[in-house]
């Protein structure tokens, strides 16, 4: 049996809607269990401060379907010394937590791996952000609801679009990933995608412009990965009005609402499962991994391997833009 | 090379947000093949009357964000009879329709199979319905939709119960499948799901009632899938009402609001796919198989398979709602 | 200057989204003046037994945005009683609550009426209610939330409607007041509308529909408020289907949805305003009021002539339809 | 009896949700009255090379909840020259459209008014524009959609902005006009409003932080209108930033999606009222005019009024958020 009687929970880096709904499935899944469970406040900045809250069923009735995180996140610099880190580890061992489950991305995960390197604390990682740019999880928490905050911006720019026979170039998130920009271009019908994976050629795009929306559409969308390698949507969209100034070009970056709002319903399924699973995970004496969801089932995947790998966009999905947008 | 040079393409049954999403892959996909591709309107009704509309690229321009089905939908009797079939055999015969997409769900795929069986034509069917129900498949198109569009309204229901303190019963589509009700409860939060393809027992309802809406919580929700065997919402309620007359029972059913709506990013997403696998299979010279997604890559089920199987819903969903609704 | 030191705010019957957001204002502007301010639990319930909670800022800090109301709702039976409003009477002297801000409709009114009748204690009342029935205000807390909760669904069902050409019956809340019925049945281009305020006369319904949904239109809404003096959405119906066989009539009960739901701005608005008026009367002497708005102005009405009058549904807006859904 | 036999109709401008409400009213009210009517594509544009389309009730079907304007909008440069109103009058004659409804705002209405002085056409106007910044008309159709839009922008980006404790300037909508930051701050809780109709004091703005966001607060957010003196969100972060590095600040500038979307129930009504208001006007040997809604009824406006005054915005509800951002 496990020896594990109490764990800690923390939200860190960039939040992501669903890190509520993972929370709501640690904590519960943890009393289920007779474990104790205490909130960590703002990522690792409060487990070196020792900013601890016990957390019991109903402090997590009714956040499922909330957005942002009611541990706060932070991104924190002291955590990366190992005094910091000396100083987290002390403050586990009078509050007497055994685990963790940390709720992140990458850096989140570059924390913890070090952490459990130095002290022999399980942590299990659950993927949240927006950016789906995990190795070894299909999905990432949060990913599915920016993606339809995306389409609902993009569908309303279409009204206005379509109204003016108008060709807009939208920039939403993703600085070294285009996962995002990819379906959400898919899903909008976007005459162009662009992202960081692959090269943007301009005689492409002036291309399929042409072809699309000078030809018998009567309006443009462009959407843009912010991390493309043109330098981003305002930068794409002055090299084509400097080529065709006959075009009638607008900008909009969609910006930080990309992060919230209520989660989708997908991402809460999938925040339910991981939050279970992580729990699970350290039960069956796991550590250093994160659980993410593979071909619909649960899946481990170790920190080392997460943080290393690069996820892969698929080439059949721009295929596929290619032939939808003609 | 295919001899196709012409095809049909038509909805049937129930329609489902994503539809037209996968319509406009489906006519854009032949146009970029260099094949002619006409819209049957009201699905097998129009076969047999020959109500066909030659589509071109901006036909299906701007749609991919709208519900129903700009083809329009229906049942048809005489399509199930000998006589009927042969109508719009010599219907497509007369237009000169090589290869029919139809999309839709099992009643759908049973007309298509026997059609295929009487006259060579090749016909390859996508999932379209909102209920999940269909084996061979992971989702269906408009599942994902319905289930945001559930767990929007049992949100708004969840404000008035929590400020009342009362027990609502929700019952939610799904007259043979419970998939719309156990991930939207999951979603939710619901405290307890009821659905056909489990025994209710009372006793196990009232019992977590009792732990949960009646102990700490301030709010109940239950959600009943409209095929359950207990005899939906209303039976329900009734039932646990005469035992516990101390409980505020209300009653919702959501209805058909829930086939309605903007398609989510995912059921876009998925049609898309799934509108150009299509297409793709009838050039590969497939017929009589339904395209699906499993494990997020395309698959082809014959539409033998997709009816005689019962798609089975997973045992561990039950299970964690049973943990994260303590 | 006011001798007023300490004041009390409640919500009462059915809860409207935007109540928080005059929950809110009371809060801060009681603060603002130096008062100080205490949120009553259940309504009178919680006046009857002194469940009191002190509020600061914060603890109004984004609630602006939530449906439901923070300070939940019931309805008391024993503040009927002219004992129950001894005790609550009793309760403020121990809590030395001076006033009171009560937040519903014509019930709450009601009861607030009375109990200034008896005792001395300056009570302002605050319109909240989906219904907007209330004399001397143009426009309650939740009454435009609902409204667009209600044609985001109808929007929804009309997608559906249109797949398959059918004739939908709408049922929406309002049990002795249309303005519900009236304004969504506009605003989704309703085929009729029928509500408590006027006879329906199944002759005149059966013409428009023959006109409109069997003459050139693929779908035919018709809204339904749950007070029509015909019994409701399924009675209505079913009368339709006797007499015309031929239509493919469907019914949709909306429900408690409909009280449910982040508020619009106009809502949030319209609360805020409220709020800060409700405050500012008691600190002018004022009693046994309640606040509105009427031609964008704060107006103020005594209790009685809010309970005694009926606000007067407009014929022009029916009038409007009548050409509208042509 | 009036000698209109023919109407035109035609959206001009920036274009506004509600604008295909308007449409389809001024069509179905036509043809109530037994006029004909055309639609005019693409503003005074479509006027000055006659794009005109004879419109159907049935071809205003199902537009009502449409976002965009199904007519396309410009601005016209020709339109502004004697030559080209001279063509328009033209194409009026050759066409038979004896008078014209024009749906827009400001600029629409100047074209409008020196076309009727220099030829003896009636013209109506409907103000359509987000920012409610016309004189004569308490709202103008669009303005509750965008505000709507503006919110739930700005509720997602407070829930990022609360899980980071940072502070947002978010930039909405209004060259010249402050209505629809003034009421998106109220009702989203800003801390600050920064509008064009005020100036900026940089002190105040810093004391209203260092009171609410870095008192008690987890979060701030400062609407900005575009049209604000200080030059916008990004120069007024930088100014904020410079004087206080310790906080953690982000921009965000809405953009093209406020013009899009869905319109609200309000704007619906608004539309449908103005629409046969429009209409009416001309039956009734009205010209010049722009018809509007004060205190809930129907106004006329003269265009030069309309065009020569300017709209004011209320200081009571500048004082209201100055008390409710405490």
């Amino acid at each position: 049996m496990s020896r594990i009687k109490k764990i800690g929970v923390l939200t860190s880096g960039g939040d992501a809607p669903g890190m509520n709904a993972a929370i709501r499935a640690v904590v519960r899944t943890a009393i289920f269990n007779n474990l104790e469970v205490v909130g960590v406040k703002q990522g690792y900045e409060g487990l070196i401060k020792g900013d601890f809250e016990t957390m019991k069923s109903y402090d997590v009735s009714n956040i499922i379907q909330k957005g942002g995180t009611i541990l706060c996140s932070a991104r924190s610099e002291e955590f990366r010394s190992v005094e910091g880190r000396k100083k987290a580890h002390e403050q586990m061992l009078a509050a007497k937590i055994d685990a963790l489950v940390v709720i992140g991305g990458d850096g989140t995960f570059s924390g913890a791996r070090i952490f459990t390197q130095e002290y022999d604390i399980p942590v299990v990682g659950i993927p949240g952000t927006i950016d789906n740019d995990l190795f070894g999880t299909d999905y990432t928490i949060g990913f599915d609801t920016a993606l339809n905050t995306v389409i609902e911006a993009v569908d309303k720019i279409r009204d206005t679009a379509s109204a003016h026979n108008r060709l807009f170039f939208i920039e939403v998130m993703g600085r070294d990933a285009g996962f995002l920009a990819l379906r959400s271009g898919i899903a909008t019908g976007a005459e162009a995608i662009l992202i960081p994976e692959r090269q943007t050629h301009l005689k492409d795009l002036e291309k399929y412009l042409a072809k699309g929306y000078k030809g018998h559409k009567n309006s443009g969308i462009v959407i843009v990965a912010e991390g493309d390698k043109s330098g981003g949507a305002y930068t794409i969209a002055r090299e084509i009005e400097k080529k065709h100034p006959e075009y009638d070009i607008r900008v909009s970056v969609l910006g930080h609402m990309q992060r919230g709002g209520s989660p989708s319903a997908f991402d809460r399924v999938t925040a339910s499962t991981l939050g279970v699973a992580a729990v699970d995970a350290l039960l069956d004496d796991q550590k250093s991994i994160m659980v993410g969801m593979v071909n619909g089932e649960v899946s481990h995947v170790s920190f080392n391997k997460t943080i290393k790998n690069k996820k892969v966009v698929k080439d059949s999905l721009l295929t596929l833009n290619d032939i939808l947008s003609i």
